[in-house]
């Protein structure tokens, strides 16, 4: 791991913008991550960098020719690493460059921030054996957790046009279901809207059609992480998703935080990929001395819930649970080598889902099916209301943030969505 | 139906273009289908229409503005009759405008047919209940054809990016699989390799998110149709596809034929939809009487193969099978109402596939899956040789046409693809 790290990661580096050195900042200067933004009436998304409670404009200060985040992914690591080299640089306190960055600042509170890039194809996986094995259960209950488990990093492609950018709101789907004891479906507003946290990884640099990406290679195709929120109606989804997986009880949205940080970024929380000496050793495609040395990455997951009744109250967002990406049991090498072991060509500004992140224990649930019991038990909230799933007003917020003793704190900002009650659904005449 | 037909469908039209009034070319000046070609040495597509044996090239001969197809997508059903209509006008004999028309022909021998957009979002339907009821035998004999399946039109997700144009040779996949006997699964070539006959429908204009698009309006959603072929290495997706769906045994290739027939061109084929009495009736929001009337498509749809022991012998292709996609249990109109109506955006360019398109009978199998019974009761092929799976070589032509006593045929062109060998996985150093 200590070849990742480099003078960028230094813990007594400090910046010129003030905030930066906050230590609860999410965005030190050891930190860097890249998304889009714009000022208002502009049109155009413009690349960004994150910096304390400012952004550096990077094509206004002629860091970038172009911005196309899509063009940045693709232009690889290395272009990536010199970029951060040269940000860490000119950010830093006493830099000779300050009076000619300082021009190109722009405060977080001044702009609306979008995806961060035009995603291409979106893969979403099921990485946490632990969310499996719980939602398993109430979905099959004689069989949680299915045989090709511990040997197939399961995934499936999901729907890439409806996510959206943290901030924005999301109207309460309607579909059909079915109770086991109904003899026809429903058809109406979910009742069990739930959500799912989850990072999402992009991809950079592409392979071509026919060529695998071997494990040994395989971070050298990502470009970094984001938080992503991955709205689910479990009614519809237990209706509809046998036999070929969820469809309309999760396409309807998905919320992506605006913020990109690079693999680069989270080097200095790199941990040992470790399962329980009982489990299958992976198979050889999906196995590397790397991997096990550093494969997994120490991110603390966290999801906070704001009730319309809080803040009407006045209260703050409440955390409901806290897991860990550590916990997961496919690193994020496994997940491309496995995806593109087939052939299968990514691409850049591909975007990989590693499932919801729940954690061992029965309070770490990453969503709200595993926390409630199916609904079952529901949680008790600050103020006496309870959820056993979603209601109108709520506000979901997936926090994730890196703490290393002997380094800065990286974090990844914010992942908000506030679901709003349901259109009426406008029948044809028949 | 009378009201989707007009001047364009009328069987007495002739093109000063001799080779589209040839009675069996699938490309008479009833047809005018849209696809993306480009001459030897360009880097750039261009939007192009299919008439006999040419390609009349639509900026050249000032028809549209830019070769962008998704943005001739995106321009809407009322721009693209437009066109149709000038299209039809200016090819007819006697034309006024053939001696200009004339030098924006090329002939279609002389040029690459590619993708005939940018892919979007690529979802896949489940519409044939013999394929789902065939198929559903083989993977789960106690349970075949799941509650589900008469209510809700199954879909998934799938990969665009790994869609290519008819010609293309397809890398035989490798991947994990398991057989029932196995104690640990197997890694290497699949064993399994089939296709899969379906049709692909592109969206035209986009519904918002949060929108549904009602069944009445669905049909104004799109743009037209191609053939596709799904393949799909079946012990892979055995092995993988509890609980999330099909994933790697599919997403290393799909097939799409180059051009796209036009909703306008499929006008005289429409058929009642019908199902049998004792089914039950579709929901009201997949309902509609324009549904009823007129929501099928009379399309004979067939699988023709070639293998190398063939082409060494001078044979020609060998038809496998027919099926129609009139037999479809759920209409195109029921698919956009359907995958919309909990608020999902659909956008210009994205692809709907129909599934595999079976007939009811045992002879009329879509997937060789299907027609060799799993392996079991291998095809006897023209020559001696015999199939269970494909084989290295093997030539797959989905082909697709319209025939109606009184209007002229309507044809799909070409949708091949050849298998070739997998090349060596390299594995880590460990």
């Amino acid at each position: 791991m200590s070849s990742l790290l480099d003078e960028t990661h230094d813990p007594a580096l400090t910046s010129w913008v003030e905030t930066a050195n906050d230590p609860a900042t999410d965005f030190p200067i050891q930190n860097l991550p890249f998304g889009r933004f714009r000022r208002a009436g502009e049109a155009q998304w413009r690349i960004g960098v994150a910096i304390g409670d400012q952004i550096l404009d990077l094509q206004r200060a002629k860091l970038i020719e172009t911005d196309d985040m899509n063009a940045l992914m693709r232009a690889g690591t290395a272009r990536r690493k010199r970029l951060r080299l040269a940000l860490s640089q000119g950010l830093r306190a006493g830099s000779p460059r300050q009076s000619t960055l300082q021009s190109s600042l722009v405060p977080q509170t001044a702009v609306e921030m979008g995806l961060p890039c035009r995603i291409g194809d979106y893969t979403d996986f099921y990485t946490s054996i632990h969310h499996a094995t719980t939602v398993g259960k109430l979905f099959r209950p004689d069989n949680p957790l299915l045989p090709n488990y511990k040997w197939v990093p399961i995934g499936y492609h999901g729907r890439a046009s409806s996510i959206v950018a943290s901030g924005q709101s999301i109207r309460w789907p309607i579909g059909q279901f079915k109770a086991p004891d109904d003899e026809v479906p429903r058809f109406g507003a979910t009742q069990r809207l739930d959500y799912e946290l989850e990072l999402g990884a992009f991809i950079a640099t592409a392979n071509p059609q026919g060529e695998p990406v071997p494990i040994g290679a395989a971070e050298d195709h990502l470009f970094g992480l984001a938080l992503f929120n991955d709205w689910t109606a479990r009614d519809i989804q237990a209706w509809e998703y046998q036999p070929l997986g969820p469809f309309l009880s999760k396409n309807f949205a998905s919320t992506l935080s605006p913020w990109i940080v690079t693999m680069e970024a989270l080097a200095p929380f790199r941990v040992p990929f470790e399962r329980p000496a009982s489990d299958p050793e992976p198979l050889p495609y999906l196995e590397s001395a790397t991997n096990r040395a550093s494969g997994a990455i120490d991110i603390a997951l966290e999801v906070w819930l704001s009730t319309a009744a809080m803040r009407d109250a006045g209260r703050p967002a409440q955390k409901l649970m806290q897991s860990n990406f550590r916990d997961s049991y496919w690193t994020l090498a496994q997940l491309v080598a496995h995806h593109t072991v087939n052939g299968c060509n990514l691409q850049p500004s591909d975007l990989l889902g590693s499932g919801t992140q729940s954690g061992p224990d029965a309070g770490q649930g990453g969503s709200l099916l595993e926390l409630a019991m199916g609904g079952k038990q529901p949680l008790r909230l600050a103020g006496g209301d309870t959820r056993g799933f979603l209601q109108d007003g709520d506000t979901v917020i997936p926090r994730g943030y890196c703490n290393r003793p002997g380094f800065r704190r990286v974090g990844f900002g914010d992942c908000t969505g506030t679901v709003v009650a349901a259109r009426e659904f406008q029948h044809e005449a028949a």
